[in-house]
């Protein structure tokens, strides 16, 4: 850059006339008609120096891109939130229910103490010297934070860390993760971030330079994936699972869908794989997870595995194996396999969506590559110390001996036995519910139940200009105020629709809002029957 | 999206077929020669169907980026420090210090206790039912901390918030740019970012698409922007500051440096203006920024303003004032000026650079183009809570006849007149050093002195593959253990050298450090006299 910079600036007319050939700009595709014919003004505008910043003139990146938390569903859930606090009459419903995010405390989950009081301390540290205090908060709180303030460079949150996250949290996580899998960890590997969808983007920044580079994605996927492929430019190479057996991942569909993108001159570069799934609720199978493995290496492909899950299971039948581990146990080595885990303080039983923690294991790519990451990091100076902090006690709760692990272990297994309760009364609301199918929720914090949506419905979406799903949803909300997505944003094979819904509210709720669409299940499809 | 993720999953092949045209890939380019080499290799894995990711594969805008928080002076103070650890004896030096980053709390400046004590309440909120808090926190960050949690949807930190930041902390925040600029803010115009940094990421992505789209930035200019520019592939279109009438900024230079870019094939979009100026530490005067706001409304220019420095003001010749009051006072309203204003927790008297808070104020740009700002942010889901709480209190500091407000000024002032003392006594110590000049530090936290070097020097710097001031950067730090960057990373008119060093330091330490530079300039001018 220092180079280029110095290029640039010794002789601006010649360096420019060599590094910006000039062409004829091509039109960029956009989603939407109106979009599409304004793109043409581009040409009138160019004849200016600078066309100024209108819809049609800028990167047609962005409008291609797709927001799931910017849908017309929430848009028009916030509509209906202001028109309760000021025309409650209108409606009929007293309150919107948010059950399209996985957000916990925002529906009512309580912060895990522990976590918070060692928050607190470190940030006002001038607590730690004073008697007050121990009135205040748990002995081992007091005794974490010192630590872990001793541990930080200037004993200030305030201070940027290293671009990878402070070192001393780094080592932390590593432990939990090498206690977690039982091959112990590498702090060199640990990237902190603003939860876990920073981590995602740089690594698709990473990895795509033009339309020619394909991620590979399951069909449905967090809408995270396609938006940050959009945004990047590159090809949503999709995988489908496969709903009849339990939202399963079939290595053969993979390989065929790889194979059809090559023909069509794609290069696949990653496999992303969400293990809880988002929205679908499957676990994965070891035995899966290992041929999952040896496709990527076979194909040359980075996995990049969407763990943020990990403490959310509901199952006795199957648990949670980290890819991590799993290749460990193939005999895999820390340069064997090109592996990048995703973890966030998001989800599990804690649920710190606010506090924008993460972090990225990266193991197995180039140095030279993991350089490159370093320095992409280091661009946004460091991810925010607070949720570094956060991140690095989630992966070391109190352990069995700490003063706190009594109030700590009765708190998440609380709020654990919440959702497992939850995803069994949904899964059972739904199965009773005509032209309904729903897979068991193993783990996550979400459920995609099926809906065969009799014809008469998907004429009157057709001519109201909607999705099948989308109008169900609208009129779900419409008629009980509860909130959910419709499937066509997440992908869904054609001609099947579905839902996504957070298992999260509690029992009482939960019982309250199952009842409500069950009724309205029942009226819609009396209202459509075919 | 979702339609055309249905397109996708349609029909894989065809789609695939229409939507990635085939082509012969272009050869990235590179910085550096070895890598310039490697890029061929990618035609020969691209008869694969995976190229695997090496440093010949990845995306080469992510090469060509530069960061200079990664260069190599900060990686060498990094290998110095760690040896000082474990064979303190082989250097002539007992301490790496570092002023080559504005990172007051790491220098030793401590928090403001206010901003911490509410950040403190807000993380722990059950501390506020307990009588034991009022012998720890002052009245009212008990009753700050109150108000916040009170007005954030669902009373807790740990909740995502809208993508645009919790609506009452905008508001707040609105407030304080009123009271500043005696013009009322807009709640609607801001948007919370993670720092500065990411609201600059947003814009540039937002409008650059190809390397035709181009971005005026001064030069020398804070290598976030060279950065991001390159990140996202466009063209850095250079003005230069005036060094010899204290880095001025001409309009006239603008002028012929769009019409050269124009020339060159490039559009230009917007202009960077950095006031107070990082790395120069000037301070516009009212006539030129209403000169600045004519020449980008005649242009079609977005203005993005860097105003992180807005607290740190050290002449009673000058005075902050923003873009923004600049633009009202010339009676352009809301709608007809398109600026960008940037804004941050990390500066200012308060140096909250671990929390990465800040915000970019919107004014201006047509309401689609703010909804795909919007779309891109929720995209990130949101800022973190912590952040944009601080934010909100760094805009609302304690008032007069708040509890606090004496602690508070007394804190600030503190902070306030060491730098200014700091900035003083750089300056001075700078101009009595042969060969270097410096112009006064109006705002900001550094300066960038000039350095005349005797040609023996530039031989030798050639003669060990370093630019002329990497070399002597290089030689302080190896002398002294002091970090500075080198002039070259940020732009410079060419054959003139400079460095970039902080103000921070406290008086004592900094009367050290400036006497183990003069010391040190000293016998450098000698060692390579002409």
């Amino acid at each position: 850059m220092r180079r280029a910079l110095q290029a640039i600036t010794s002789n601006l007319a010649a360096s420019t006339g060599q590094l910006y050939r000039r062409r004829l700009p091509s039109v960029p595709r956009t989603d939407t008609l109106p979009e599409r014919l304004l793109i043409h003004r581009y040409f009138f505008f160019s004849a200016e120096r600078s066309p100024p910043i209108t819809i049609s003139t800028i990167n047609p990146k962005v409008l291609s891109c797709d927001s799931a938390v910017h849908g017309e569903i929430v848009t028009r859930a916030k509509r209906l939130q202001q028109i309760l606090l000021t025309k409650p009459s209108d409606l009929p419903f007293s309150e919107v229910i948010f059950c399209n995010v996985d957000d916990p405390q925002s529906l009512g989950q309580q912060p895990i103490t522990f976590f918070r009081e060692v928050l607190a301390l470190c940030d006002h540290p001038e607590l730690l010297d004073k008697g007050e205090v121990h009135g205040l908060f748990s002995l081992d709180s007091i005794t974490r934070a010192k630590s872990i303030m001793k541990s930080i460079p200037g004993r200030t949150v305030g201070g940027y860390s290293d671009s990878k996250g402070i070192r001393s949290l780094r080592a932390a996580i590593a432990e939990g993760i090498g206690i977690r899998d039982g091959f112990s960890g590498n702090m060199e590997d640990i990237f902190l971030t603003d939860g876990a969808s920073s981590g995602v983007h740089m690594m698709m920044r990473l990895m795509i330079t033009s339309d020619r580079d394909g991620i590979l994605c399951p069909i449905p996927h967090d809408p995270l994936y396609s938006a940050s492929i959009a945004l990047q430019g590159g090809a949503l190479v999709p995988y489908y699972l496969n709903e009849s057996t339990g939202w399963s991942l079939d290595v053969n569909e993979l390989r065929l869908r790889l194979e059809a993108a090559f023909a069509a001159g794609i290069h696949v570069r990653a496999l992303v794989v969400s293990n809880p799934g988002n929205p679908t609720g499957q676990v994965l199978a070891d035995q899966n997870q290992r041929e999952i493995i040896e496709f990527c290496r076979d194909e040359h492909l980075l996995l990049l595995a969407d763990e943020v899950y990990q403490e959310n299971i509901y199952t006795n039948k199957k648990y949670f194996t980290s890819f991590r581990k799993i290749a460990r146990s193939m005999g895999y080595g820390e340069d064997d396999f090109n592996l990048v885990s995703f973890h966030s303080v998001s989800k599990g039983y804690y649920g710190e969506c606010g506090m924008r923690g993460g972090y990225m294991e990266v193991t197995g790519l180039d140095s030279r590559v993991k350089q490159q990451l370093y320095k992409m990091a280091s661009v946004n100076l460091c991810s925010n110390v607070t949720g570094q902090i956060l991140m690095s006690l989630v992966m070391n709760p109190p352990r069995v001996g700490d003063g706190s692990y009594a109030h700590f272990t009765e708190e998440r297994d609380n709020i654990l036995s919440s959702l497992d309760q939850g995803s069994k009364m949904c899964v059972d609301a739904f199965k009773k519910m005509k032209g309904v199918t729903c897979n068991e929720v193993e783990g996550g914090l979400y459920l995609f139940p099926s809906i065969k949506l009799p014809n008469a419905a998907l004429t009157a979406a057709r001519s109201n200009g909607m999705e099948a799903d989308t109008f169900y949803c609208r009129k779900l909300l419409d008629t009980t105020g509860i909130v959910t997505l419709p499937g066509s944003g997440f992908g869904q094979v054609p001609g099947t629709w579905h839902f996504r819904m957070t298992i999260l509210p509690s029992q009482q709720k939960m019982a309250e809002i199952l009842s409500r669409i069950a009724d309205f299940h029942m009226k819609f499809m009396n209202e459509y029957r075919n």
